[in-house]
């Protein structure tokens, strides 16, 4: 069973409060973490949950405003402190690496590993990550500043051996590898062909996560994100507020279940919320009215996929 | 009796843990505030200690390393969101304001306050700050990188009216004011002086604060710390490790403690600690022998002037 797990180490839009940090999340795809943004205090978070920074080698950054951002240079550079000398794969807005490079540079300071910087393109999808296992695509959102999404993308898995099977139709070892990927068995010597579900199981499910802040509400990201198993989706405001939203370029609660439903999502959380609502139930019941599996995604709180 | 306390909102060095956040202090004195260093996470911090952010109307960086800097745009930003109007002065090195700038503008967003940068000189000292009460001064620091430290100086203050005094010899109101300034008193038809002393006490003492914060060892800072009141100095290594601290430019325990005692300062606080030390007695140990009256600048430490 694959781990795939999505940890909400803050949940605040522009202005953080105690309760709710600015926007970051730890994927963990059997044990391999990717951070999704870095907002102010990120380096902190990871510590408050034993994670080891050394074992970040992927960031992700949205957009350059400063909730999303300003925790990058500090958990950059306590790394180098730290004896980091593995590559450090950054990837985000052109202007980012210039921000990097100014503050280390105003700084007289190095990093003592590889950043290797990936300029994400904002105005088309592309590949940004594609290793055996998973690929990780952004997302382009429409948003006050060029702004991109993460789709995180198991693929398929190999088919699974069923020992039984093998046992009884007397099955060779070198056989394993073609079974797994789905083709049928015939021995050399013979005419006999054995249909490949006679001989495995169905593989475990391939899973797939959308990050999807900051944007105001637009449907054409929803063929992307078709069935997807979790969508994180900004919900920074109420629909009352719907004016206030569109004139800052964020969603509102029910925006977000709107694009969960005709995304054909299997789960929504939602976040990123403005500190004018003190009680989030208010947002999660409005994103409930129009799509029922909707969870809070508050600081702390991990979702893993079953 | 005056109030001058300065709380400690941050004591690592470079890389911040749970229990040290990185440099930041909060001066109060007679309720007016001042910001000395803002350090990631500063803005949690103060609303840790319900400091209201609006209450902040100068803010001083001493320079560009990233513990002592990288919280300032997240806290600009937050004051804007909530909705400040009044000005802001910001003092520092003057690549400070570019970083500020070049984040600003990357984000597409603007200060809804006018933001009032005054650049500092690295070179030599010089009065930033002056009102009826109080001159702020940079104290020339020796770093990797252009440094200052700041010296908050206290006025003296008006002498006190003797009201039995004042009474007996029937003292008129208009006279007040000269002698507060200490000036004598004589009747406008008579040719007797009562001299002030008579008429007058003592004032409150006036009080001095220096932070010293990031330097190696250097004895040319003493002459303008003479008689401080309370020092504050960074220690960021043991004495045994002096050579790593010739190295990053840092001072030990025991240098710290030699600068306050060359300084006859009243009171020595070491802050600014490197994670090596898990016991921060052995810090404080080392510097008590050189100079007994010292404490350690821990997070969340307060010191009131008395």
């Amino acid at each position: 069973m694959t781990k795939f797990s999505i940890l909400i180490l803050g949940s605040a839009s522009a202005a953080p409060t105690l309760a709710r940090n600015p926007s970051a999340q730890l994927i963990n795809i059997n044990e391999q973490y990717y951070l999704i943004d870095c907002g102010e205090g990120t380096q902190n978070r990871l510590r408050q949950h034993k994670i080891k920074f050394q074992r970040l080698n992927h960031i992700f950054i949205s957009h350059l405003h400063g909730d999303h951002y300003l925790g990058l240079l500090g958990l950059l550079q306590t790394m180098s402190i730290l004896g980091r000398t593995l590559p450090l794969n950054l990837y985000g807005p052109k202007q980012l690496k210039e921000l990097v490079d100014m503050n280390l540079a105003y700084s007289h300071s190095t990093l003592k590993y590889p950043l290797i910087f990936h300029e994400t393109q904002t105005n088309q999808s592309e590949v940004l990550f594609e290793n055996e296992h998973l690929t990780i695509s952004t997302i382009i959102l429409d948003h006050r500043v060029p702004c991109t999404g993460f789709l995180f993308k198991e693929k398929p898995k190999p088919r699974k051996i069923n020992p039984k099977a093998i046992k009884r139709y007397e099955i060779p070892k070198y056989a394993m590898d073609n079974l797994k990927r789905g083709l049928d068995f015939s021995f050399p010597d013979k005419n006999e062909v054995i249909k490949n579900e006679l001989l495995t199981l169905n593989p475990d499910e391939s899973y797939s996560y959308a990050y999807c802040s900051d944007t105001k509400f637009n449907e054409r990201i929803v063929p992307q994100l078709k069935d997807i198993d979790i969508l994180y989706h900004e919900a920074t405001f109420l629909h009352r507020d719907e004016k206030r939203a569109e004139a800052t370029y964020h969603s509102t609660a029910k925006q977000a279940a709107t694009i969960a439903k005709q995304a054909n999502a299997k789960l929504l959380i939602i976040g990123h919320f403005s500190n004018r609502y003190k009680d989030l139930n208010v947002l999660l019941d409005e994103a409930k009215t129009i799509f029922a599996n909707t969870q809070l995604a508050q600081d702390d709180a991990v979702f893993e996929m079953v």
